[in-house]
């Protein structure tokens, strides 16, 4: 089987940073190379991969400025169109615009659709939903009026977190300075339990940083900036709890996730995708409200064992899983 | 013989005020159909043309602000080449991104080159170089890189123009009010002839109007603001000469032609197309600095016969010529 992945060319694939599109494009190909298929990445001219790489495009439009995204992207995508006939499947992780060339070209394309940026480019999943295949990152972030193959949840490189028995006694919050986020929440909850609270993650509201974060910083809460990845595995691993009080319906919550794979419970309010990722008072809470937070941490987060939340976040959420997903997904699609 | 034609939609076709591109898709369908040949018009849903209208998109994206403009041009691209079984050839007047459809359909695509927004977009121009045939619209704009079939010259609607045997004892500077268009070099040469200047024209280069142009402003230098059509007809022709001391390689100069239409004669700095559109000595002059535009004003512009000028215009960039140069080359390119 000979399939071509299509990543965003925003960034390298994996990102050395940022980059969740990029990154699950990554992980699926990795994986699905380990398993022996054939798969031909197109990325960036610097990407990494154990499989092939196709390039026309030397690096990200987001690393390299002298780059005009929209040039860089029609010839990215018209790259692997034009070749199309050396594939038996194309997987779409672009974003729509691969779409409008997917009547021209006589393979079978699967896409998963990792976010709506807008409302107004539904119109474009709308047209070509009878000629792909498209796969939701969760239930929750299934659009009403596009029909789906499947969810495949994103799954990340378990290996790159560690499991951590005994963690210390602070709560992390781990994710963008932002109302969606929910940061002064968490500040909120923390001081309510008394608990030391650590704040990880790029600030993308300045002035709600300086208004609902900075005046609570101290002893108690404290802010550490953006985190790198052995940072990130350290700061989950080693807390007692993560705190994910959203304000919006999220799509998926890759903390989440990477917090559960090193042993870590995840405190989360109940909206968009935290059902399907938290097993409620088993690897986690779902709760309502500030209150209930308070309560769960109060009451109940020491009945949690952290190896049950390990082995559900590694059972549900690897990259491995991931692609055994999507591999049983292009069977059933060739098979046809 | 079937042609589709492929407008940009960033305004309506025709343009209601604004939109070069799109006035010269529709000038050109509009004298297709004249000739009896089938044409669709894919522009946007308010388009109006004597052709098939085939319109995905229902206003322009400049004109309806809710559109995302991304989205509409791969909708709006996309419709065409779907349809391309139904064409005898594709007409592209739209920019580079139809481009990186064509090799994904099996019908020849010509390509007016209407400008070159940036030298970023030429690596797209040259990747399918071999797979269209490029048009400019002038010798002179032609990149060096890039292999064409022809020049064809922009077409205007002449009827839109009246011959105007004698003219009133002003100058006139008509277009946008920016440094590359000369307006300060105009204001300086008509002050050195002693004659009055009218200046019509959207201001683009606010602080070099406020420096530039609006200290001159008085009895003998007047600026109108932008003019519409009828305005323009009556300011072109009613004109002793139009100056258009250009400091930029200008790729083709429609209010050149349009002077040139109503009789009027053209006093042009000797760049970019415009020893193409002017007959030095005979529908203007070509001069190197605003020393010899005074001179050419004093000593020759009463030796200029304005009917030639219009002849020469109507001769070489009326629609109607520009329609025949398309339609021999549409038949050179099918019968290869």
């Amino acid at each position: 089987m000979k399939i071509a992945v299509l990543a965003p060319i925003a960034w390298r694939t994996p990102p050395r940073h940022y980059g969740p599109w990029e990154q699950m494009a990554s992980n699926l190909t990795e994986e699905l190379v380990k398993a022996g298929i054939e798969v031909t990445l197109f990325a960036t001219g610097d990407s990494v991969t154990a499989g092939s790489l196709d390039a026309v495009i030397a690096q990200g439009y987001e690393e390299d400025k002298s780059v005009d995204a929209k040039v860089a992207e029609c010839l990215h995508i018209s790259n692997l169109m034009e070749k199309a006939a050396e594939f038996d499947l194309i997987h779409n992780h672009f974003d729509f615009l691969p779409l409008t060339y997917s009547k021209l070209v006589d393979k079978p394309m699967i896409t998963t659709i990792h976010g709506f940026s807008s409302e107004k480019i539904v119109p474009v999943y709308k047209k070509y939903n009878r000629n792909t295949h498209y796969v939701s990152i969760s239930n929750s972030d299934r659009h009403s009026e596009l029909d789906y193959l499947a969810t495949v949840y994103n799954g990340i490189v378990t290996a790159e977190f560690d499991f951590v028995a005994q963690p210390e006694d602070y709560l992390l919050f781990f994710g963008r300075i932002h109302p969606d986020k929910g940061t002064a929440e968490a500040i909120e909850i923390a001081l309510k339990t008394g608990k030391r609270l650590l704040i990880a993650g790029i600030i993308q509201d300045e002035r709600y940083y300086l208004e609902r974060v900075e005046p609570f910083l101290g002893k108690s809460v404290e802010f550490l900036g953006a985190a790198g990845p052995e940072e990130r595995n350290e700061l989950l691993g080693k807390a007692a709890a993560l705190l994910h009080p959203i304000n919006f319906e999220e799509p998926f919550g890759l903390s989440v996730a990477e917090a559960m794979t090193c042993g870590t419970p995840v405190i989360a309010f109940n909206k968009g995708s935290m059902p399907e990722l938290i097993i409620d008072k088993k690897t986690g809470f779902l709760v309502k409200d500030i209150e209930q937070a308070v309560q769960a941490i109060k009451m109940l987060l020491p009945g949690i064992n952290r190896k049950k939340c390990r082995e559900h976040a590694i059972a549900k959420f690897s990259a491995k899983k991931m692609a055994e997903d999507y591999l049983a997904l292009y069977h059933q699609i060739l098979n046809k």
